[in-house]
């Protein structure tokens, strides 16, 4: 129960974890860029579900955007700028468009709501498994997800009783971004022998959400891909 | 369902998982050193449950002292040998025995089983916090739970598609250990503003064991005391 | 001998290793966001010096401010928008300025002199150890420099063979932000006893640039305050 | 000058190092588990180098075997009990041994010497790369390096003002180990298009050495292997 704001909730895994709290009963407030699309999303997926507007990566209009919520007992952000770049076709506004979003955004986000917190409310922020391996087109993917390691530390001790976790996906086999494309050799190489589904991200963040001793841990869910 | 084997689940934290999958109906089998301590603490937790007697600090033993273990599904190792050591007071001969009990009593312990892990078995095996926070007198303690993280990262690679984690608690509040002992102070020292509880510990547990995808992970179950 | 170039290198320990180079004879350029303190830091450092003006922040300015940069054999940036913040007075405006300067400056200051490298150039770029340990007003620092754990990792690949490391300094005793400071302190809670200082920072910025084993690597260079 | 201990300097790193510390004047003790190979080496390597034996896999022996050392300004051991182990053949005798000489041994060693260390004396322990990425083989090399990391940090505080670093090197391109093995494909993976040398781990052993700030750091030697 209670009520979980999910920040990039309109699609993929935001919008997996979203289905999953509003499945159970929780009031589940969805965000994203296009308010349309939002409201749109959330009457898919039930009545106890609303879609707001916010562009993290304009962090100046954030607390408006979210004037509308009034109590927050899980925040979970997914949201990020997420296209490709590389240092040989560098784009400089882009680049600043993807760190703002990232850290601007999720920290502005974070400050705005944290008044709204119930008691035991807490934190997960999304990076990726691209923090720790580099892969062409992640030069500015990689930068930003390993500075969520830092951002959950400074958060866990400013926003403490509260706690701030972060989860690291490893690729998602039935992510929507990945449909039509075959990632069998990804499959292949991962010690689990099969890549990591949408379901097991959803169960990891709820873990991290409601166990109340995880605070300020970076939570790798990889299928062991990082062993080797 | 299915057989949970705990490995120093006659006392302590490794009890108290046990005794949670024995609530739930789980064949349990819990192994210590002293076998009528063992069978005494069998006792006490069901009807479900075994007891044997396990020498991690004679791995020699270990295959024999297993053979009545018929299939695992949840392999939790929690044995540790705790006594304090200090460089200046360095005990050669009990410094063996830690390093042999944690690191080839466990590798063996997980050598023996293997064969007869179900199709979804999973190990989690236990550090502690000392790992990267010493303290007088965890210099041995502060080593070989370091070693957890590479004994993962291999037993990883070595057991796929088998799943292996690590849990690195820290002071637990309920802990029969800290009977009568006076932890306020620490209490203080943590985010949460509380120690954590043997309920939070078993909980982790029991994630790093059910979700599929966990795999070859340190998790650090702390309130936070490592981020500051 | 060859090119040094030191973004930042007009104060503190950009300077300082701007020095150490210039002393040594190699051909320094210095740069800092004011053109004429650049210019009056180089004279200052000898004739071998030369002061240019880049702003890091603006990112579009970057390549222009370079042009007069022919060659370059060790790269080091030390520049950082250090202005404190907390989650409790965050600036937005301030934040994006941090975050930009930090991740998107770095990068294209390195996309853009990549072409300029000779053969054995490499580069070393400035975090801190707020990356670890927050502090009050730490929220963006400690931010950042997380991130250039995951930067030097995506530039290593992009740039190989060219080797990318970077350094991480605890608070240095003769830093000129600490004139007239009592950091006594924090010398007790330091394992060696006292502080670093900028001669061993200058010096392991030289193990990097010049140990053509090193890449990718996060030097902490702290007296041993992370092992506590 | 002064005094350099080098155990494990009979052969391999070890003795590069001790080489490179005898050829400029160091007064060198290297030692080995076989006392006339010891010998042996000492003088190949010049008449300011004695040879001694240790066994690292004794510790009961180890103060015993460096009775004879005076004074120590720099403690290098790089001795390791190498032989392969998997988790399919795993030898219970053999790990018992592997973690004995690297995890006690070294600790004995430290504890032993640490009364005759000169003020600013320093210790650099060795690990290895298979900390991170385990291979085929490496069942306890994995484990016993990846407790290097704890053993320094521990140590770090309880040698302090003393300071104690680890160095993990990569596949070393000229080691006699390697003599007559194939191991481009080895280079072709490493970001700098080469495997290290020995002379760049010998160099960055003395940075540890010698660069009074650093203190329980772990120094990957690596070419940039990790970042991949």
């Amino acid at each position: 129960m209670g009520t979980s704001v999910v920040i990039g909730g309109t699609a993929g895994l935001g919008r997996f974890i979203a289905a999953r709290h509003a499945g159970r009963g929780d009031t589940v407030i969805i965000a994203g860029r296009d308010a349309e699309k939002a409201r749109t999303a959330a009457r898919e997926l039930g009545a106890n579900v609303t879609g707001i507007a916010v562009d993290l990566a304009r962090p100046q209009t954030i607390a408006d955007s979210l004037k509308t919520v009034e109590s927050v007992d899980r925040l979970v952000i997914t949201a990020a700028f997420q296209k490709p770049s590389t240092l040989k076709d560098f784009d400089v506004e882009e680049a600043v468009v993807a760190v703002t979003t990232k850290l601007v955004g999720y920290t502005e986000t974070i400050r705005v709501l944290r008044d709204r917190f119930t008691p035991y409310a807490s934190v997960v922020i999304f990076g990726g498994l691209a923090k720790e391996r580099p892969y062409p087109g992640s030069t500015m993917i990689t930068t930003f997800n390993s500075a969520i390691t830092g951002l959950i530390k400074t958060l866990a001790v400013e926003l403490a009783p509260h706690r701030v976790n972060a989860l690291h996906p490893a690729l998602v086999a039935d992510s929507p971004r990945w449909a039509g494309t075959d990632l069998g050799h990804m499959a292949a190489r991962t010690p689990i022998g099969r890549l990591i589904t949408m379901d097991e991200v959803a169960d990891a963040t709820d873990f991290l959400l409601d166990n109340g001793a995880m605070n300020a841990h970076d939570l790798y869910v990889d299928g062991g891909v990082l062993a080797q």
